[in-house]
């Protein structure tokens, strides 16, 4: 179903890898709700991806890019506008991978090399986007800027690792920016804070599957879906939230306003049925 | 403009009492959205106030109510599932009086009858019109819940007295009851806190012209007008927010997000020119 | 041991009930860190409790008062002026009783008359506590004022009931005041907010064991006990912290801001091996 | 004045420059408090600064080390448990240096290798420094770790920078390796939020002198002087504190909790005295 929400609307969406991510339904939604997109990934998800077929769906061009590379980026917004025929007037940004989350390295053995990694991937990619908009006068007046982000950022999950500080930062660089981008051009930047997802990236995080149960459980509404994360990005992008910015939004059932639901704890107090504990300290793989 | 965000849908609209309001611009936004709805009010205010005007507008029904009753609750609930033909779909609580205020009692000189009064009224009637609704099973699964507040239940600003922690109690209450509503029937419940506005209760705020001003310029795109909140109420009435509950969402042009801007710092600093500060502590009417 | 922290200091110490009470063990410390105290509990509280026992021991007066009675704070304030000698230095608030917890009575069928003890009895005592001791002018310049309060206020926990929605007042209050009382008197006014503890009130929350067991297991240093909660108050009324005011601090060995620790997703994941869930909706309580 | 609160501890106090300096005050305070200490700064800091004064009057060693350098830290503790003689019981980080501050690029205009350069210094250092001692087991079970922090970490301060970025990085630091630390050994770590404070390298701040008399209006305190920070720290690092982690505390005179005060209302309300306000879109310096 569509409301024409973003009818007239040019867009541009990076992070969509294949059927699962957030980014590929936001980008359909973008499109079914009036929206002419452009799509970006690095050149290796372009390739390793399903994101052609993603751009062949929605009639829309891919351009590959690394998003920590300035160039490549500045060519991703001279080429959308020309592309869209204007400036953009949303961008979403769904990028996030730490090379120490795979390889293991918990987080009191980081490799520094790699968190510099993780954060210039996860959350500097995301200042360096903004700049080379703000510099190319990209955006459109009233424009809004959407990353994705997680309440790791703000309270500790055990495995989450270094990308609980890359969201931290990311989240921090919207609320400088959105400040300099809002004086100057009224454009807003906000993140959206999600449940954790069934996505390719989500199911590499340790544990993944019994934290979405812990969290769907905790959630008076359940976990949020992609789709529905989706159906959220779209009335950010709208003119109807034009007054809301520098705000980290939560999209998530409910869970980060919870201490303890009834469901979680019938789920936890069963564990005290089983009496062993004791190699609870023993074969922690990372934390 | 409208984009049909709520058709079909039935709500329910407490508090406005003339053209200023935000409860008015958030009726006829609604009304313009596709949806049916009933308005309520205070008896006095119904009387004294041009809500009548705005039900012939918008061809609704008008049901006059002391939101702190019990009983005048459940009838409104009653009549407009009545009225409208099956369940609510949202709500907007839009109430807000400090006698203490009105009395120009300090907050270090408070009347506790009148506190309670400030509390009952801002406040508890939230709980009670939820708490009506749900005995009735008055609302429609996945129904949206929303009250308007003001970023002085997390910040001291002086003057606003003990409305402050009456926004606090209403804001607790939204999460409270969102836990339970949802975890029942997938009803969301969440605050909107909104810029300082004009309307005739923010027009009582003492000094609130100088505290609009200051708003207005801290705020990178500055004051969120009572339209706009309109628009980004109705957003958070569609079927396109079902998984935000239990949130506290600013609507405010980046003010909450904000430690000092330069267009306030360039205000601030006039003041240094001037020598006079003597009379500071002298004639506090309230703080 | 003792690091006269607060020789010289004169203080009041309301909510001690037995031993296991938080404000018995913050007694027995002010004491034994060189200040000289008066105790305040309920009348009933006083024939019912052992509050005389630690009046006994600590060689200190206990002053019976019910808390939401303006003339028996006066009473409490004035005597104790005249027991220590001089002005209040620090002022000590663990007052907290539902009605509606006691009565069993469900968040989403609260009992009007009851929640509006609660918040009195819990909530606005404070207020009422504070408004007297300024009217007298029974606080010392830089004196010091805590309330115990519950990381409730901010998060929804099942089975807390309106105590959740109090607490978030308790707070507000704080912050309202301390503006009023800091600029006044360089009065600071903060809320701690505590582990759970084992207390006779704490006992009386349901599920209070399993809650204990969950909060211990997230928090990375574990539950905070009353002694240690004592030993942190202690900091907070001494000369060392005259700058914070106006702020909710936690005292909960991290649990605040851990969203998942390994050892309670270790027990967590163990209710997995077990089938039943069917009866989650069933004999729910309270919530 | 002393209360032997650090009686028999040992510490490492990384950033004091000179006697402006946060650190300088807090290494003198807990000398007095009973403590032994080593200092450590940058080799530069250490040659132009007045650090062997302070060394040379608190009897204690310097240790010069780039706090970027894993190597250099390695030493700094493995010398500072060899001179004091066992592990570490407290730890301070007052470290944070934005090239792109001081070369006066704008926050749309940063430079990325300062940037990297920015958060290296003021963030990453902290986790480095964790680390390392973490490897070496060189914090004693119960040790207590602070780095000093400021608000805009939460909101935005025009000309703050990217120092901001670095803050929140810094705070979400303390939170990951809170848990982890706190867990495996019961180490607590916790950001200190100060009032500006006239140091040299707040001083080097733009505006600081207009928005440190802001601050202070807005304080009831008024700001936290260094003096009173290092009192707050000797609190933070003595056994009285010890389930205290994870948190992000302010010593900042209220200032984090006001919207907005009479006082510094009193100041900005003078503004509208003057007319001009046309070249305020006008000489951004930055932003």
């Amino acid at each position: 179903m569509s409301y024409n929400l973003l009818k007239g609307k040019r867009g541009i969406v990076f992070g969509a890898l294949n059927e699962q991510s957030i980014a590929w339904k936001i980008a359909e939604r973008a499109v079914e709700e009036g929206a002419t997109i452009t799509l970006s990934n690095t050149p290796v998800a372009v390739r390793m991806g399903d994101i052609s077929t993603l751009g062949d769906k929605l009639h829309c061009e891919v351009i590959p890019a690394d998003a920590t590379n300035v160039e490549e980026l500045t060519n991703v917004f001279t080429r959308s506008m020309d592309i869209l025929g204007g400036k953009i007037d949303f961008l979403l940004h769904s990028i996030g991978m730490s090379p120490n989350v795979r390889k293991r390295r918990t987080y009191d053995d980081l490799d520094y090399d790699m968190l510099n990694k993780t954060l210039d991937i996860s959350a500097i990619s995301f200042h360096k986007m903004i700049q080379v908009a703000k510099n190319l006068d990209a955006m459109a007046e009233y424009g809004s800027i959407v990353a994705l982000t997680y309440v790791a950022a703000q309270r500790t999950f055990y495995g989450y690792n270094d990308m609980a500080d890359a969201k931290a930062l990311l989240e921090s660089i919207a609320r400088s920016f959105g400040y300099i981008y809002g004086r100057d051009h009224s454009v807003r930047i906000n993140t959206l804070s999600q449940s954790p997802t069934m996505t390719t990236a989500g199911s590499g995080v340790k544990g993944i599957d019994k934290l979405f149960d812990f969290a769907d459980r905790m959630s008076p509404l359940g976990n949020a879906s992609a789709e529905e994360c989706a159906d959220y990005c779209i009335t950010l992008f709208s003119d109807l939230t034009r007054k809301v910015t520098m705000q980290n939004l939560y999209h998530d059932g409910g869970f980060s306003s919870i201490g303890m639901s009834l469901r979680a704890m019938g789920m936890y107090e069963k564990g005290f049925n089983l009496d062993d504990y004791k190699n609870e300290a023993g074969n922690v793989v990372y934390g």
